[in-house]
């Protein structure tokens, strides 16, 4: 998060009070400190460093960790941040599928469940199979409900990240502007974050294998295509959060092929899953799904590897213009036709390579996603992990719930 | 700058020294405060808001500014910020033409000199020029060299900014990785900003006529094609600062014109000033530069007026894909035939519309560059106050000068 935007936060009167989250981020290196150190790395009076500490021990977010060297006197404890003190979890809702990840404070998954769930069979049916399985997995963990700081969500779709609300979900009949928030609090009083399923992938690729990248494209080619973008560090989600939808981005070779938006010459309706299932079925050959598609590849059907080559080729003429624009470091390809056994990806590099200039590819890498499936589940995790360990006001939500889950007990 | 960014130096154990930027930020709305609300507000120990207090006072940066009303006892002293207390300098090198400003903190301009400068008269030349410039204008405003908090300079190329060296800049001869900020210095002792033209001039559109936008595109269309991304507020500069080079994105339309970068159908190729004047000096038509075209077609040339416009539409389709991915709210349009009456902007609009999503364009805004030939000047002395106001290290920087130039005086 850029200092300018939590300016509105820092400059309120409160925040002496709700600062704790600053003390946090030094301490999420695990490397054990004293009061003196964090109150001489932060220029904090004594007092509020103390009082803050004190804070973060209640909640459990921070633990004594030992004693440091004295300097004469009874020696200084020492504290560190406890990744184990409170459980995330990370929903990632596919078009036919969803799979839900309990993790700690680090985004290390504890449980996970992944099952077949339809998208289009609304949000009541659907967002109650996910409650269900998040009280499942606390329970298999034998974790407390109030032990949860929030719920991290990834939809097929575009979605209004500040209210957690989808907009006009092409494949999501019933969830245009549906408050998936209100639903899963109704189970969970905790935040709840949602956003769309590709800039979930792209955080939690950012987060497991590119961690101190600063510049990364995540680029998702399953059914449909988009791309999750890491400007600075963070993801860029854009002015109303429609940021990263190349699927409908025209290309040079298509004019005349007409997508489901309306529009012709879109990328998807050229060189995704469904376009190539379409442009397989003409030459007689049935691949309904992009897993069908990826396995014909991988038997040895050159049609299938072809088209799949192809496709990449298209899809790197479109990020060749992103390279140009935003001059990224990584763009990790993911998504089940991205992963298909290198076809997709070296068709994306011939092009991104030939086409953009000398400086802004000389030291770009294109590689395939590391994370596989599980991506979107730690990525939904880190989402809500980086907003309540940076946003102070996060910060004392989670104070809150341990105060009052203290008294309950 | 993101907080990110900076995280290596806000955990560095001298920051309680340096970290005066922080009541600096505070105070820049020119709000007077008191020391004790300056405590409150960062939650800093009112000896650490003391110390660095009487530092910015002793640089002038903050001045005394009346008392508050007493709560008992002596009536307490409010300080707020003084923008006229130093100067900065913005520096804007185009192919032909240079233009430098001095201005205050505040980024408005006390003193502004325009010349023709050839930029391929390389860089011993243009710089001396530059520093000759400087010195002129501190002198008719009665400024000492020692007042100069910095130089901000802005090159028709690309510019490897941490270094402020161009990085093979095509129409620059003489000036590859030349240490731009090495050669002022030995002028004038001050922290030197370079950048590409484009950037600053984003900055400068940005901070005038944009300031609270969070993500915003500028384009400059003249004899080249060129753009500044500011995303999250901040200018995203990219992986190794080649961001914003839209002007060898590939069209659709135009895969066999060869482009002076080697590739062919880039977008320079067929939309900018220097494509538009060989199209027309095709049919007869002699309009050698940008000015030559706007000139023609506000003249009622109808060749000249159809061509700015179709390639309003070439660079609208480029657009429509930046869109796609970036999702900013507001594009501005600038350059010499970007400003042409109307015409190209009107191509860019009529495509980009057309093309991108309506959730993407919902809100979007295509307007004309609001600063005119003033934007680099004005941009490149706002990245340096930004720089210079911002950045803890640069503060010190800011504050040894005075301590010198005190003792010197």
């Amino acid at each position: 998060m850029s200092s300018s935007e939590s300016s509105p936060e820092s400059s309120s009167p409160t925040l002496a009070v709700t600062g704790a989250g600053e003390l946090l981020q030094l301490l999420r290196d695990e490397t054990p400190r004293t009061r003196a150190e964090l109150a001489k790395l932060t220029g904090l009076a004594r007092s509020t460093v103390g009082a803050r500490v004190d804070a973060l021990l209640a909640t459990g977010l921070l633990a004594p960790s030992g004693e440091a060297a004295s300097t004469g006197g009874r020696p200084p404890v020492q504290f560190a941040f406890n990744p184990q003190a409170r459980v995330v979890v990370g929903a990632d809702l596919g078009a036919t599928h969803g799979r839900v990840a309990l993790t700690d404070l680090g985004g290390k998954p504890i449980g996970e469940v992944a099952e077949d769930v339809d998208i289009s069979a609304g949000p009541d049916l659907v967002l109650d199979w996910l409650t269900s399985r998040t009280q499942r997995l606390l329970d298999d963990a034998g974790r407390d409900a109030s032990q949860l700081i929030g719920i991290g969500i990834g939809l097929p779709g575009p979605v209004e990240h500040s209210t957690g609300r989808p907009m006009r979900p092409p494949i999501m009949p019933g969830w245009d502007r549906y408050d998936v928030p209100a639903h899963i609090r109704r189970h969970f009083d905790v935040p709840v974050l949602v956003d769309n399923d590709v800039n979930i992938m792209a955080l939690g690729e950012h987060a497991t294998a590119h961690p101190g990248v600063e510049h990364l494209l995540f680029v998702k080619v399953a059914t449909g295509i988009g791309a999750g973008i890491i400007n600075g560090g963070v993801l860029h989600r854009g002015a109303v959060g429609a940021a990263g939808d190349l699927g409908h981005v025209a290309t040079p070779h298509a004019a005349d092929v007409l997508c489901t938006c309306g529009n012709r010459g879109c990328l998807e309706a050229v060189a995704s899953g469904s376009a190539i299932s379409k442009q397989l079925k003409e030459i007689g050959l049935d691949a309904a799904t992009s897993t069908d598609i990826v396995e014909l590849a991988r038997g040895g059907n050159g049609p299938a590897a072809d088209a799949i080559r192809r496709a990449g080729r298209t899809i790197g003429e479109v990020l060749a213009t992103c390279v140009s624009l935003l001059n990224p470091s990584v763009i990790v390809i993911g998504g089940s036709l991205g992963l298909a056994e290198g076809n997709l990806i070296a068709g994306v590099r011939e092009v991104v390579y030939g086409r953009s200039l000398p400086l802004a590819t000389g030291a770009l890498q294109i590689v395939p996603a590391a994370t596989g499936e599980q991506a979107g589940v730690i990525g939904a995790a880190t989402m809500v992990i980086q907003h309540a360990l940076t946003a102070d006001r996060v910060d004392l939500a989670v104070a809150r719930r341990s105060a009052s889950s203290a008294s309950a007990s």
